[in-house]
């Protein structure tokens, strides 16, 4: 019987969301092909039909959950500083859907550490973003809203903070409430804007 | 026959450096009582003894890494900015065996967010981090070397900084060599110590 490439995806996109779920709850540690099949209510034989096994399932979780971030209405306001204050704050696990997907990518990184190709992935994931933050903060520079700074290194410094406050915050909710996370970025961005480097 | 109790914990040490060896390699992903067993040349059994199950393990081995760090030997440099310097130089994973306990530390995130338990220990463990870069970041401010800023967000961002550039130099170390962790370093604290916020 001719399967149809149109079910087949849409049968590969509720795999994947019942791959995010078993992520949220569990962890990378937690995630077996069983555990997804139980989640979607089938079989672990249909399951393999779709993903020969649970690297191939992983790094297509990986690349919905990108798509899905990316799929996100962007920001009308202006380019530069603001453009760049929004782009953070919308990756910051200030939401219960933001923390949910932080979560997953945070965990992905022990698998990912482990294997090369998912590292790879995750290598050219991270610097897409420098890129998208680097060109922001040039804006930003040619705005005259952030100092002459190196565009690189900054955009690595930017970067390094928004991660490492998604860490903590998620490791410590109560301590890094929304308004705190935000009020962070706005003091880190008002350092970053200051001339005398 | 009696078991000494020096004899007990010290195979606890040869538990936990198997351990360590093991999470370098494979990750939390790849952890097993099994694992651990053939990297000692002992049997699951004997492992069982000392460590109930692979959670014992985990809080063992994180534990002790915890008391690896604290015991290296303390820079005598002045107090204040220098020292706080000193502290995340020795933190970021600028040689190989730091670049190695930070990807256990790393890959434990995944393990931590799936267990209340070590949730809460890595909760407390960064929470005392952050108190710790307080305390430098007041006596540089005392000092006049940081501006007088709030503190505890000080000390927040700092450490959003560093476990942010662990996670990107691990991904991508020929992105981020020794040298450039440095000047990134540098240059972030160059921006915090700029008066004017």
């Amino acid at each position: 019987m001719p399967r149809h490439k149109g079910d087949h995806d849409a049968r590969r996109r509720d795999v994947s969301g019942a791959v995010w779920r078993v992520l949220a709850a569990h962890g990378f540690g937690g995630l077996t092909l069983r555990a997804v099949a139980t989640e979607m209510g089938a079989t672990t034989g249909l399951l393999t039909h779709y993903f020969p096994n649970k690297k191939a399932l992983v790094a297509h979780a990986l690349t919905l959950l990108d798509e899905r971030r990316a799929a996100r209405p962007g920001h009308a306001g202006p380019d530069g500083l603001a453009a760049l204050r929004a782009t953070l704050l919308d990756i910051l696990p200030r939401t219960p859907q933001a923390a949910a997907d932080n979560r997953i990518w945070v965990s992905s990184w022990d698998a990912a550490l482990a294997d090369p190709d998912l590292a790879a992935g995750h290598a050219a994931r991270y610097a897409r973003a420098r890129e998208r933050i680097r060109h922001q903060v040039r804006t930003a520079q040619r705005l005259g809203e952030l100092p002459p700074a190196d565009p690189d290194g900054v955009a690595a410094t930017i970067q390094s903070f928004a991660l490492g406050l998604i860490v903590q915050a998620l490791f410590s909710p109560e301590e890094f409430p929304p308004e705190r996370q935000t009020r962070l970025l706005d003091d880190f961005l008002a350092t970053l804007a200051v001339e005398g480097r």
